[in-house]
């Protein structure tokens, strides 16, 4: 079977505290022997990258630009679609569960993505969103690093158990 | 000078006021003179189509299947790009100013992408957004539907004239 | 019914012979009441947009950078994707039918996409194709530009008819 | 330094021949330390893949669904885009050098957008391609498995010591 891959989501601006949170996401993803995907930039995603691929794991990074030079020197595997911010479902998509960092708008949009194709999402320190119409905030909270990638490969492993699971 | 582009989002399944309300925003954006742009499904999207093109305005839709045969009747310029929700920032990315309505997740990325793309964005009973850093909801709320499209197009005139606008 | 859309394609550097052929192929499509798509920049693209937009025709530009700026005066439907090259098929597959005009391999990969759509492909001093197989080359050849249209056309209303047309 | 990647492009439906020769292909990417990306389906990139798994090669699969779960059984890194045959430029983006096996008309398109981002194409029984104004056919013909796998990685080696290399 093929391992778990979680997406790190996050922004290129951020706190030393936030750099050191998604070092350890990443390390301890690496650890479990899941697959890390991510945008392939700098800020949370150079500290996952970084994180796991200390710990020997394997780093996906689907960029937005042209060239795969982009990448930060922690991606194994670069994927350079040039479609700009368009590459962000692309992550999702291809992730078993989501772990967001903080983050921008960018890392909004993957929040969004995810709810919309039903990926678990767990949040450190990212986004809240609320609707009129009560409709609940997609994302699952978690105090520390160890909890968040706890969470999402349980997350992950319920989901591709399911029915609809391992999409 | 080209017309403003305004893109329409919200979802599929909706109440009957909040037909009613894409219905006459896109009835006001048409008889503004400026273009209707959005998903080009059902929903919100159709009631908004429907309603410029009653009035008769032109109607983009940015449709996320292999088909142009899947746009709402109201849509004039069908566009298909066959990659599924990945077709969201395009919508905004064309527009001039973004207005929201209700909507789900989908609506939700849609306004983080205007967000990233510091487009204006007008909201009508649609998501509210909380960063706990602080990064301000970037979402103006109107009450109506004749409030949403003139912030819509006054936001747009200036962001055009503005040395970075038009984009 | 919707009006017809025929995709023009063709490269940024081209000969005198070559532009006022493009002008004359979109000037044809306008008077035809058909819309014009295409990937909105110079060239081929830019003079095919005059000759439409001069006939009082409606003329849609797939862009591929980040801005509808980048548009050529001729468009009137600006479609930002982002995606560089990649959006190559979202112009393909929002035509009835494909004008393909001298060209480099931009160009080529529309015809490879045209193909692969099953949309009608006429070819004005464009590229020919063989495969080792026997694969007929998918391009039907023309000589003048109002025999282009006039293919284009006759080839839109036979899809449309058919079971699967329309696409 | 990054290992090389390499790009397979085929088809689905191919001979027995054509399988053999992929998988060799395949085998040879792998044996030789290079990564292999492909569009992640049947026939000739399930062939290739399978070829690279069992020497204990990378597989990288980019695959037109919504679904990791359609990628080929020896496809180790799936990647869901969602775009259909709009990821067709992901694939040849994100390849040192690319060697297209027979293949039709999505083929045809590969080796057009490999010859737009200037990368190496090799090609074994694949299209042929000639322009009226004498561009020159980009495919670099090859008789062999073993000759197309050596080309592909000298010329890969090639580009990336150049001044625009690894792009």
């Amino acid at each position: 079977m093929n391992p778990y891959v979680v997406a790190v989501c996050g922004g290129y601006h951020c706190s030393d505290e936030t750099i050191a949170m998604a070092e350890e996401v990443g390390r301890r993803i690496a650890e479990a022997g899941a697959l890390l995907i991510c945008g392939g930039l700098a800020g949370v995603m150079e500290a996952a990258c970084r994180g796991a691929a200390q710990a020997g794991g394997t780093t996906i990074g689907i960029l937005p630009g042209t060239s795969r030079r982009e990448a930060n020197p922690w991606v194994s595997i670069p994927i350079a679609t040039a479609m700009n911010d368009g590459r962000n479902p692309i992550i999702i998509r291809s992730a078993d569960a989501v772990i967001a960092i903080d983050g921008e708008f960018g890392t909004l949009s993957e929040i969004a993505y995810a709810a919309k194709m039903r990926k678990p999402i767990i949040g450190l320190g990212t986004w809240e969103v609320s609707h009129p119409e009560g409709i609940p905030d997609p994302v699952i909270r978690a105090a520390t690093a160890a909890e968040a990638v706890e969470h999402a490969l349980a997350l992950a492993a319920e989901s591709r158990s399911s029915a609809l699971g391992g999409g």
